[in-house]
This record gives structure tokens, sequence and C-alpha cells, in this order.
């Protein structure tokens, strides 16, 4: 089966914004064997985005619209796939009922307008929309299947895979898929690459992805296969060597975010953590605490921005930052061992360092970072140098920190 | 004049790769007047290429097209423009010799297969390409334009500027485009459209585009002229009775996020801030020194996500925390004064709550979050109910916490 991907959206055809739904959809279509033969993005005009749907379903049976269902008189995507298909709209007090609903569990009144958002293509179903307000539809029609989703990208999610999956499953041939996932930190993908393309490249099946983001590279090895069996076997065949080449640089083989993996293991070791932040300003325990259940062993921690912050709140000796300034490995592993004393948690991760874009020099040039983790008496402080802009180099700190954390329990396994 | 732009390229349907030469075109078109009514992206399909040409020549006059302009089979824009317009492809010396030139420029011998690039339409332009070796190509055709581009964002925008621009201009009326933007928080989308929409929704010139992520809406107004003051005028028309209604709730007029905007109005104060959070988990924090030079204003504060850091780091008095539970207006307030005792900042902000997925309750259900700020003797506590999962509540919960502090300054002008 051939799909067609359109956004509707006046914003996403300005230079700034970039319809990336659509990369979320094809990653869904094609793991199940469906091809995205081309994406566009209309602005919120009715009789374009009719013309441009004609134009798609000429090339594909399925069609997957996102966006244009506000309750705005901007928003045409129903109006415009009824005139395509030549339905009604319908006022639907299904579809009322469950907007109404929403508004009720955010504790507020519907306005008047979003009544638009209850009108549903005449044989379409509605799809019921868990995170806003305006619900989907999908209408079968000659052969054809149109799909209308949310335009924000969490409620397109949420939608698809509570509504379309199973929906989209239904129609398409039996084919089973299996997948592998590696996620791995610490290393640059160009370096990752040379290491595991000799293991991959001679297969097209399964299919090997690499998405590589700031210090986090995923590998995703897709099989598809008429038996489960087969594509696990083929997922062994090239997946098994790739995470022996790669060892313990693996963090997660299901998917979880490196915050998330290093929460599990922190619970199953009954271990407690504080940290206390400078150049990251939070970001670190951010990460931590984005992690449902992150109570169990996150405790807390400094957020030390300022010289006076680094003696006030963590007592960090001020002849100290004055001999060797915030930026350095003996302040780093201060504010280390003061957080696991003043927290009384078992681990306590210091950062300091230099985001730039101004105050570097020689000694310590914009992108020093200093990683200290204490753990009862011992201590260890890493430095790092990077490059690139502000939110880069707290991210790559961040990332490093939590990495750090984790081949530090892989390292003290009784601890 | 109205454009539609079209990619070319089956890599650039797959879920990994976005086309941004179509943001840059873009921005090189609304610059001149001239709107993108639609962009799409084609694989390598010639039949398909050719129906996308012939639907998008229905809208408009202009059509850029990137890409597809290689040596391989796998290239077809040429063939397919050339099929469009019922033009033959005639070899041409002149281009064969460019990409000599290129080649030698590059110090390695011309493959006989991209000789292939040396192929152009009939009647067409040859726009030579500095940087790579397919040159571009200008079609004028029934009083429509067909522009051939190379793929490669360097060869691009390089052969953008110095073979097209000027051709542009030469086919364009003489307009001037002015914008102006709104920032706001603290409203839904819906309930600040019907506030605004009658203000714009008669008006096609400015173009009116709202833009809604969570907590924070931008509103953009383009006005299009043969003049700078028209424009202006018909910016004021529209644009200052929306200010006027949404009044102090716009919180930025030049694009700033919340966090830089709230970061100004405390340089300009000369006033310091502090925070301690628990439900937000330091993202407050992160957001405030994500702003270059922060340090200005930002002094430091607690992260209190256990009962014991409450006690422990801020000294919040067990008593109370028994009594009121940590999620309470009582407990926000004695973490807000407490930062503010301990690190001697002008400002404490804390926030309290519960994100879930799981330990909410009748009293106080996931999703209940209290805001407390204090300035010296002065305290203040904001309670809210929010819907939805874990990182939406703290998202909107750090919104919120920041425009309170915008608003607070606003209110108190001498502080």
């Amino acid at each position: 089966m051939d799909a067609v991907i359109i956004a509707i959206g006046s914003e996403m055809l300005t230079p700034q914004k970039v319809d990336t739904n659509s990369l979320y959809l094809t990653d869904q279509l094609n793991s199940r064997g469906v091809e995205v033969v081309a994406k566009m993005v209309v602005g919120d005009d009715r009789r374009r985005l009719v013309a441009a749907m004609r134009d798609s379903l000429a090339q594909a049976d399925l069609l997957l619209l996102s966006g244009g269902l506000g309750p705005t008189e901007d928003d045409v995507t129903r109006d415009a796939v009824a005139e395509l298909a030549g339905r009604k709209l319908i006022y639907s007090t299904a579809a009322e009922e469950q907007i109404v609903a929403r508004f009720r569990q955010i504790n507020r009144p519907m306005a008047e307008i979003n009544k638009r958002q209850a009108f549903v293509i005449d044989g379409a179903e509605i799809l019921p929309n868990e995170r806003g307000t305006a619900p989907g539809q999908w209408l079968s029609w000659n052969g054809k299947h149109i799909v209308l989703l949310p335009g924000p990208p969490r409620e397109l999610k949420g939608l698809w895979e509570a509504q379309c999956v199973a929906r989209l499953d239904a129609i398409l041939p039996v084919q089973v898929i299996r997948t592998r996932q590696y996620r791995v930190a610490g290393m640059g993908e160009s370096d990752l690459d040379q290491l595991i393309a000799p293991l991959y490249r001679d297969y097209l099946n399964p299919a090997t992805t690499i998405l590589a983001a700031l210090g986090d590279i995923q590998i995703h090895l897709r099989a598809r296969c008429e038996t489960a069996e087969e594509a696990e076997a083929l997922l062994a065949k090239v997946g098994d060597p790739i995470a022996e080449v790669l060892g313990d640089r693996i963090y997660s083989r299901d998917g979880a975010p490196l915050e998330a993996t290093v929460g599990s293991m922190l619970r199953d070791r009954a271990l407690t953590i504080a940290v206390s932040e400078s150049v990251t300003g939070g970001m670190l325990a951010e990460r931590l605490t984005s992690v449902p259940g992150s109570s169990d062993y996150f405790v807390g921690g400094f957020l030390t921005y300022s010289y006076a912050a680094k003696t006030r709140l963590l007592g960090v000796d001020p002849d100290l930052l004055q001999e060797h300034r915030a930026v350095s490995e003996p302040v780093a592993e201060a504010m280390a061992r003061a957080t696991v004393e003043l927290t009384g948690a078992h681990i306590g991760v210091a950062i300091t360092g230099l985001a730039g874009p101004s105050q570097g020099d020689e000694r310590e040039p914009v992108g020093t970072v200093y990683i200290a983790l204490c753990s009862g008496e011992s201590c260890h402080v890493r430095r790092m140098q990077m490059a690139g802009e502000r939110q880069r180099i707290r991210t790559l700190a961040t990332q490093t920190a939590l990495d750090l954390i984790r081949r530090h329990m892989l390292k003290h396994a009784t601890q």
C-alpha cells in the first residue's frame, strides 16, 4: 500500500517551521510496510487542500492529514474532506460529549466555538483524542482511506497509537515485523558507523537505521518476514554481532532513554542520588525527574549558578574558589562531596563549567566542563572540552554525567 | 505572485530526513512578496513528479524544484520537466564546458556519466553552478516559470543568490513586506482566538497566523504593500487593536521566549532570583539559565524532590509537611521564603506538585501544582490544576511560574 501525507497549516509554509509529524508518521507507516510516495504542506485554504487531496488519491490509497481540526475559521480540513468525498458534515453529539469531557478534565468551560469540532464527515469514524479537543476522523471510501489527525504532535501521536494502528493493521496484508534497538551513549555517529557498518550494510532485511542525537545514538533493526521465527533469526544474525562489538556502550535495548536506564539501575540497587548543577542549571535534575517514579531514588540537590551560591548553599571554601576558580577539578569535587554530605544521598554528582557565549579564557575556554561523582569516600572527576553553542554544551555535559553514573554502577556492582 | 516548492529525492521520504531547502527558499520568496502556497516532497519517480508539477502549476505561476539534477538514472528532474512542457532535452556544449571546468577546479577527471548533466530543456536558460557539477535551469513558458535547482543546500544557496534573485526581481511587481509578532503566555488557543478573531479575520492583508505551543502562543502578522509606509499602516490597523485587547498578556514583541523576557526584566531592575523546585525537578532553573548572560540575575536554588530534601536543604518544618503534606499552599510558601533567606536573592520562587502518573488522591489529584513567589516580606501562592501526562504538567507549571515572575515585576515597577 502507498500513502501520501499532507500537513495543513499556513504556519508551516513560513521560513521558520517544519512539519515534523510526517517524520513520525513515515516511521509508523514504513514499519508496517507502507511506502510514503509523497508528502506536502498546504496552507489553511480549503480549495487548495481539496485539489491536493484529489491529486494525492490518484497516487495512493492511504491519505494521512495532520492539522486544520481546530475550532476556528482557519481550520478547513473537515470541510475540505467532506467536499472532496461529496459527503455532508453532520453534528455528532458523541463527538460533542468527548469535547465537553475533555474541557471538564482540564477544568475549563467549553467555548461555544469548540462546537465546530464536533462536526463529522458523514460515514467517517470518530477517533477520540485523549490529549486535546479535536477528535480525529477515519473515512473509508471507494477503496481509499482518509485519516484526519490533529496537528499538535503530542495529540497526533497519542491518537495515532490509540486509534489508528489497529485500524491500519486491519487493512494491511499479513506480515510479521520484528524489531530490535540499541541505544548508545558517549560515541560520535561516524565512529560508531565505522565500527558497525561492516556488520549490517550487506543486509536489506533486517533494515538498519541509525538515528543520531547529541551524544545519543539509536540503532534500529527491522525485519519483515512471513513468520516471527524467521524475523527473529534475521535480527539475531545481524543484531548479535553489533551488540558484541558495542559492548557496554549500549545502555538500553528497549528504547528507554539514558535517564530511565540510570533510574532503573539506581532503583534495582536501592541507591539514592543527589546533584549540584552550575553550568547545566537544572538540566541533569530535570532529566532524572522526567522519569515517572524517580522519587524512589532522586533526593534533590543544589542549583549553584553563582559563586555565592556555591559557598552559601554548598559551603564550598571561598579560598578554594579563589585559588582554583569555579570551573576546576577541586571545586567540582568539593561540590559533589558537599552534595553527599548535605543530602545524605549515596551518590552525589556535581557539574561546573562554561557554556558561553562569553566568559571563557585561555586556561578554561568556553566548553570546559568538570563533572564530579562522589560515592562514600571515593570521588572521581572528569574534565570535558566541547565545542559549539550554549545548549549543545549543556546537553552534552548532562548526557556525559548520566553515562558516568551508569558506568559507576556497572563498575561497582555491589554498591 | 504565488509559488510552489517541490523537493525531489526518495531519501527525503524517510523518517530521518527533512527538506530544509524549502525553508531557505520560502524566506527568499516571502521577502520579495511571493507567497508559498504549498510545498511537497516527491521521490525519484518521473511519473509522480510530472503529476505533482502539473497540479502545482494549476495553483501557482512559479515552481521551484530542488534536487534530482545528478548524473544517475535516479535523477529525473530534467526529464520530467521536459515531458511536462513537451520540450526536448538538448545536449548543451556550454553546459558541458561548465561541468568540465568545475571538475578541473576540484582537480578530478570528469566521469563519462556526468555528461548527463549537460542536457538542457529546449528554451531554458542555463544557471551556472559555482559549487557543484549540476547546472540549474530556468524555463519560462506560458506565463509560468519553472526553476531547476541542485539539491545540496550549499549549491542551491550559491546558485540562487548568483543566478535567481535578479531573474526573479525582474518578473515581480515592486512590493514590500513588513511583519509584527506578539507572544502570549497564560491563555488557551481557543480563548485567545475568540478574543482576537473579530479583529483580524476580515483582513487578508496583513495575513494573521497563530502558532500555539503548551501555554505559549505566537501571533504573526505579515503585510504586503507597495511601500513600507502602507505596510506599516496596515500592521498598525490590525495589530494595535490586538495588542490593546491582549494587554499585558503579551510578553514579547520581538520573538524572545518567556525566559528571555523575564531575564531582561530582572536585569533592567537589577533584581536577582532563586528557585526551589520539587515537581518540576530543575526545569524552571534550566529554562532561566538557557539564556546567555543569566548569571547576571540567576543565583541558584534547591532541588527538593523528596520530603527529606525539603526539610534538610530548605529547613521546611516537618510538622508543617506532616499537617499539610508536600503539595500544599503552606509548604509552597515556606519553600519560597526559605529560598530567599538562604540565597539572599530578591525573588524566590518555589514549585511543588504532583505530575503523576501515580500518587494523586482526591484531595490533591495528579496535576495539582502550587507555585509560590516571595519578594521581601510579601508572598503569593497560586494553585493550578492541570490535565495530561507528566511532561505536560511540568512544562505548564514552569511556563506559569515564569509568567508569575513577569507579572510580579510588572506590578511592582519600583522593585
